[in-house]
């Protein structure tokens, strides 16, 4: 075999699907099984609110550096919502792919579209559906258990991001986490091994076929 | 869960590399593990050679068939070789595809090339090496023990086929088989799952975002 250091570039896991459809539980399991994978925190112009914390949830910045860093082109995507901005750093993500750690983000379809423009190639898309619509408002009752109004604006929500499936590479039915999670890892086993993620080819390549 | 038919599309999974990289014996493998693959067979209008069983090695038909079938565009791809025509047959592929099996194909990258006009988005384009040209030709002298002139040959025509490595999705150096195996099934594991392969999706999704 070779000596070649065989280093893979990172790749940029997105995650999207309608509230509910159990994203959050399977970044949390993606991220504590692998350990060369990391979340994406987006900078926001917004307060923090309780309890969030700077540089895990958010990175709370002012707005004249949004602004200043938008104008240099230092993120990969971002967004005005009510008056805030949000926004992703380009610098994190580009290190990380480089040192071939995958970033995974937990976005809706507006977000994964925005980020499509700035690094095709580097991304993985993949939209978790629940297996129902009656499965998804009974997890959003659990959550919110006496508001109404809350639960049918969130099922509107969740229509029109499902609405967005045909977006994405891949598409997971999330009705058991542990089949979901399969899932994943076989669709990260791959997408790892893809050619383009393995800078390494061409130099073993060159010295493969030079005349020895 | 949905009582909807969840049938995946088949694939077209082309294995291309030098002589010698090892490619036939992991075709064998595939074919022994995954009983919903089958080896595409060419049709021909070389005659047979002594042990080659018609429909099983080629399908070997005359040349005004091959002509008529060639006007008709019934092959997905086809070249004149030393005189004689050789195509790959549409109909047993789309068959094939359409019924949730994948197709095979042992060529090398003009074959490649060639079908990716017909079917881009049905194919897994996988390059195969060896670790070293040192190794393929001791692969290729255990063969033709006594003949430098057709090794040296075999090896100019190694170095062509690998110049194309670049033109495939999955590149794998085949220093052990059953490494090359792991591959293989991650590969096949996370493409079967891509939203395009996945037909019933398109009404999961209607029949989960109808009122109710």
């Amino acid at each position: 075999m070779s000596n070649n250091k065989r280093e893979r570039r990172g790749l940029m896991l997105i995650l999207s699907g309608p509230s509910g459809a159990g994203k959050t539980a399977l970044s949390r399991l993606l991220l504590s099984e692998y350990k060369d994978m990391e979340l994406s925190i987006s900078s926001t112009t917004r307060a923090a609110r309780p309890g969030e914390v700077d540089g895990e949830h958010y990175h709370f910045i002012d707005d004249d550096t949004f602004r200043a860093m938008a104008k240099n082109g230092d993120f990969l995507e971002w967004a005005a919502v009510f008056g805030a901005f949000y926004g992703t750093p380009r610098a994190a993500v580009e290190i990380a792919l480089a040192q071939g750690r995958d970033v995974l983000f937990d976005i809706d379809w507006q977000g994964a579209q925005q980020l499509k423009q700035a690094a095709a190639s580097d991304l993985v898309k993949v939209f978790i559906l629940p297996p129902s619509l009656g499965e998804l408002e009974a997890r959003l009752r659990k959550r919110d258990q006496d508001n109404d109004s809350v639960i049918a604006g969130r099922m509107a929500r969740a229509r029109d991001e499902i609405n967005h499936w045909g977006e994405y590479h891949y598409v997971i039915v999330n009705g058991d986490v542990e089949h979901s999670m399969e899932d994943l890892r076989a669709i990260l086993s791959a997408e790892r091994r893809l050619r383009k993620r393995q800078p390494w080819l061409g130099e073993f390549v060159r010295n493969l076929i030079q005349p020895f």
